[in-house]
């Protein structure tokens, strides 16, 4: 190190050993001298040979700064020879830049003039969610990633990462590579009974995108949205990013009440259901049900988006035929993933737009982030056409159900008769119900402090939830995990149980 | 096939050789009737014995779609014993249906009942842009596809996918994989001069989500957003989606003409600017600008987004450092792409937020698509770290320089004097102005017919444009198709100078 005190210029530190070259180091040093007014506009400088010979430096070193600087405006040549601080850098600004300095930087201007906009600063109030911080026992949609077969995945990644064509790497289509919407076309109407062409499936990042595409293209700020009480959180922030305003609207037995929405004043612009699983509850929204939701988007207008998250996994009887399928008056947008079938990181899912809407969802992808990554698009289809998908749900149907035979039994075993167990037997989770009075909220923040995901119920509520009780996926766990994670949730609960709280959210 | 008149049932066919085996067939055929309203409520269906005899099929056959219908709510038990349609489903309901037939569905209901959000119907109506379709010369933002090291690459690839850890298949951070972000940072802060911390850097899929991002987190609907003019037009798209108001701001070969900023009558919420590179158009902002830019978002409390987007290729000088490294009051959001460094379809880009704005950030991330795809950047991470990522930059300059060069002298030779070329020595794509009066939209239509991508200078306007001219891009496009891209080009422009057209858009 060396320290160099000029007789024009503040003391200036160059580092010799330093990781980055003395040019820059010079350059960088100037430059602050300049913005925060050390040295001020017209203040000539030393020639490049004087300033070497100050500072014992290469003349090259002092001729790169001083060049770098010139080019971005901060020097300029001085009125016959010579260099000097541009003098077009105003006053004012150098004047409030030179009280510049560690604290000033560290200061916060009023917040009020740090503001976001209104949706997001909603969204960022809603409850921080500590059970999805942990990947263990039970985190809800995480699926078995130990049985992922790897080995044959990773020969078709490895495949098509060497044989990288132009179509892999240039940009793409915003609706998604097209071999693989064929695919997905063609096995949605095989097994979900959804009715479709490969040029209505638009490729998405995954059902939480598809679900925001469709708020952007279907909604304007205040418009209402109908949601399942309780509903998908998920969905739930998509429409308040929006701008939307959510209306609960109550489930039982058959799904959605849809004498509820057709009771309601206003026909809101959209409504999001989950008729084959609900979520989280777990029914299948009945026929009936299903057809006056259908009569009652084509007669109001409005929209109505099929979450068909994870239909794959039905353990008593067949999948459920999708509402997709039943709709003549393309009024809904079916929305569906692959995160939950192969594994989250992979980013695929998939939604089937009405025709006519199409160019308005493309229109609106590109605006969002232009398409998806193309490699993994190309790896799914081939993993799809060669029968590994089909194979991997069939193995994954059987595992879960025995994953959910065990969890039930060992609710039933540590946690005793007061606890409910909810739900349909499908899916990757189920709803374990708690006594009345029992704040799940704070079971789940006790749970996760303790390495538990229990996602609340009451999460899922946009009013003041009528029961209370915990969600548990048990699609990424094991038995022993399982064993271990209900034993430790009923010695948690048990504390709990002795010092009701009252169920305030 | 067999066709069966049933005495109390519309005819059925069924084949035995068909697809879909022979119970989904009939509970299809069922499910249909019973919609369509062919079957009524209440209505009584043979028992399983008697259909399976009439329709020379199976017991277990028949059994197995009763069943499924019956869990659907389509079929219900009979008083006493039997099947009958479920009386459930409205009359009024089965109705409207009956009507059903495949012209039904292809009719379109009144267009004002099919609504999309006015944000994304101004998207859409933005002039389609058959420029972009083609991947050859002149291709703007596409890089040099064949000069990326593949082997390396996929090498890298394989390895994560192979040894595929939990962490690289369960959820993600909606910030981005730590490792990336750490090393991010670090190439930041090194050669782009930007003051950060990894808990600061959002991993995006690109700029253009990083823009939308920031469109969310940052506007309300009405708010204003000053864009420089002529301008990016991917900004353009996201922050009208956003529904904010676009201000034109004038540019001059120092940048955004920031006195014109001040003069405004009404600060904006949010100024968008290019200051290492302009887009298009290609100057350096000028020291003097940057300084006034930032306090003026400083005492307005505005928002400046960066965008550093090609900042990598400087062929004459260093790179500039960027604006956010002078920014002491965290206004800037600064944004960049691995994109056109690397490839499109890697989906990989970054942004920078304030410290205090990272929650909200995440947030609209979490609400948008959750987070990106993990193996990408693990792979990246290593392809930064070990050295290919300097590398490939240092060659790419190399290369671009030349194209550019290529480029430049392709122009002169075949298109004559009256041509001149913009933009600053950097980057991957120069501006060639037309002459007075030629409308370059029309030049760009007529160039994609004819497989030529020159996107007009005109369509990054937001006012009627002051002079015409072409974005080339020369990154992805060798020195023979750069000849013969030029060639084409000037004979379809020679055709068009002969019938001056008046500069309408």
């Amino acid at each position: 190190m060396k320290r160099v005190s000029g007789t024009f210029i503040p003391p200036i530190m160059l580092d010799s050993r330093g990781r980055s070259p003395i040019y820059r180091q010079l350059y960088d040093w100037l430059r602050t001298a300049i913005t925060e007014g050390q040295l001020r506009p017209g203040q000539r400088l030393p020639s490049t040979r004087g300033m070497a010979t100050e500072l014992q430096i290469s003349r090259i070193s002092v001729f790169n700064a001083y060049e770098q600087l010139h080019s971005e405006g901060y020097l300029e040549a001085f009125a016959g020879s010579g260099t000097c601080v541009a003098r077009a850098i105003p006053d004012d600004a150098l004047g409030v830049r030179s009280s510049r300095d560690r604290k000033a930087s560290q200061r916060r201007p009023v917040s009020g003039a740090r503001r976001v906009s209104a949706r997001v600063a909603a969204l960022w109030k809603v409850t921080p969610e500590p059970w999805l911080h942990s990947m263990g026992a039970f985190r809800v949609s995480l699926p078995a990633l130990d049985h992922f077969p790897i080995e044959v995945w990773s020969k078709l990644v490895t495949r098509h990462s060497r044989r990288q064509s132009r179509t892999v790497m240039a940009y793409g289509d915003a609706m998604g590579h097209l071999p693989f919407r064929e695919v997905i076309a063609e096995y949605l109407s095989t097994f979900r009974g959804v009715r479709c062409h490969a040029s209505q499936i638009l490729v998405t990042t995954g059902s939480q995108q598809a679900l925001q595409l469709s708020a952007q293209v279907l909604l304007d700020p205040g418009d209402q949205v109908f949601m399942e009480e309780p509903g998908y959180r998920g969905a739930r922030v998509a429409f308040m990013n929006a701008g939307a305003q959510l209306i609960a609207i109550p489930i039982d037995a058959e799904g959605m009440i849809v004498s509820e929405v057709m009771a309601r004043p206003r026909a809101a612009r959209l409504a999001y259901v989950t008729p084959s699983h609900q979520y989280p509850v777990g029914m299948t929204m009945s026929a009936a049900r299903r057809i006056s939701l259908l009569n009652w988007a084509m007669r109001s207008g409005s929209w109505i988006i099929e979450d068909d998250y994870d239909s794959e996994y039905r353990f008593g009887g067949r999948p459920i035929a999708s509402l997709q399928g039943l709709d003549t008056h393309d009024r809904v947008i079916y929305v569906g993933t692959f995160s939950k079938v192969l594994f989250p990181a992979l980013r695929l899912g998939y939604m089937v737009v009405p025709g006519d809407l199409a160019p308005a969802f493309s229109a609106a992808r590109d605006a969002a982030d232009i398409f998806s990554s193309t490699l993994y698009q190309a790896v799914l289809t081939d993993f799809i056409r060669e029968g590994h998908f089909a194979r991997h749900i069939r193995r994954m149907r059987m595992l879960y159900m025995e994953r959910r035979k065990a969890l039930v039994n060992a609710i039933r075993t540590h946690m005793g008769n007061e606890i409910e167990v909810i739900g349909a037997e499908a899916g990757m989770h189920l709803v374990a119900s708690l006594p009345l009075g029992i704040d799940d909220v704070l079971v789940s923040k006790i749970a996760a402090q303790n390495g538990i995901s229990a996602m609340p119920l009451s999460s899922c509520c946009l009013k003041s939830p009528e029961r209370a009780g915990l969600i548990l996926g048990y699609g990424g766990v094991n038995a022993r995990q399982i064993h271990d994670g209900i034993r430790k949730l009923a010695h948690l609960k048990s504390g709990l149980t002795c010092t009701k709280v009252p169920n305030a959210k």
